[in-house]
């Protein structure tokens, strides 16, 4: 028994997200079938209205005028320290922890030549012209411990100038971890990170 | 930091779906954020046009024109059996299976006074002037068994007249099962229903 073609469609698109596979996109789309026509238009249109989104100009975060939330925040646009991350996700991450109050910089993914990403794909050219203008002093590097994200590093840390302090965010073991269930990676770094009390 | 109004509205709209979190629906839009304007738009679309769907006027399985797949097979329209589901998912798994040849009816539920559903919520009328038609000769009930799923075959077994045979599918142990973590109700079933060998 097939479908027909409208079902099959919509399957088909929600298993492009990661994370969905079909049998997961089949029950989803299951129980739209089920919802009342003004709820089924308010999902669509709320999709489509992603078509119109923006990102700062200068840090590339979400935003709804020219620049974003972070970068408009009088307290903050004049901070010394600038976070660089890899996508939006880990920027919502590290605010929802609460204990960051500088600014932002989305470089929207990491150095990957095999996949084609060089720094021309990257947001680098306005981080170099943001810490070109003198207010940065220190630039943490909040990027994934991955062979990409270290070969990023580098690169990050040879095209900016050496009178801004470029710091990396620090690995060790997580809280509530287990030392027991921990990766040898992670426990050689953690001994090499420990700290004095 | 707050999302853009429409993130937040789509991030809304995802989490009505059972099965999808506030966390897993921010997964998803994020990563629908990176999305090509397009392919945004073919997904869009697909989901408005779920409130074109239609369903059947004989069975209530979906269809494109007045009567489904299914009712339209000439080899299937003459048969004698019809296999009472709950909802349109447990009729696509029993095609799946490839070992019924008969029709479908689709109750779109089953009685549930705490829900409010009685008989007049689902599609019982058609059932009955289906059987009157004569043609049916077995009403086999694939409905899950529950509480509210037993009621309602008592029900179906009181309204359809002494003529037609009602039979329920059989209950025991699924193939590929473990009599060890078996709950003791499906133990007792098999033991219940087993069968000479």
């Amino acid at each position: 028994m097939n479908l027909p073609v409208n079902i099959e469609n919509l399957i088909e698109e929600f298993s492009k997200v990661p994370g969905i596979g079909r049998k997961t996109a089949v029950r989803y789309v299951m129980n739209l079938t089920n919802w009342e026509k003004n709820s089924l238009e308010s999902f669509g249109h709320a999709l489509l209205s992603l078509t119109t989104l923006k990102k700062c100009e200068q840090c590339g975060f979400f935003c709804e005028e020219r620049t974003c939330e972070v970068c408009n925040n009088p307290r903050r646009a004049e901070s010394s320290t600038l976070c660089v991350v890899e996508n939006v996700s880990d920027c919502l991450a590290i605010e929802n922890s609460g204990t960051y109050q500088g600014l932002y910089h989305v470089l929207g993914g990491v150095l990957n030549p095999l996949l084609g990403v060089g720094p021309d794909e990257l947001f680098l050219s306005t981080l170099v012209s943001r810490l070109n203008s003198g207010t940065v002093k220190t630039v943490i590097l909040a990027i994934n411990p991955s062979v990409e994200g270290d070969a990023t590093c580098s690169y990050l840390r040879d095209i900016i100038s050496d009178d801004v302090e470029v710091e990396r965010i620090g690995f060790g073991m997580p809280m509530g971890g287990n030392i027991e269930f921990l990766d040898s990676l992670t426990i050689s770094k953690a001994l090499e990170n420990r700290k004095r009390l």
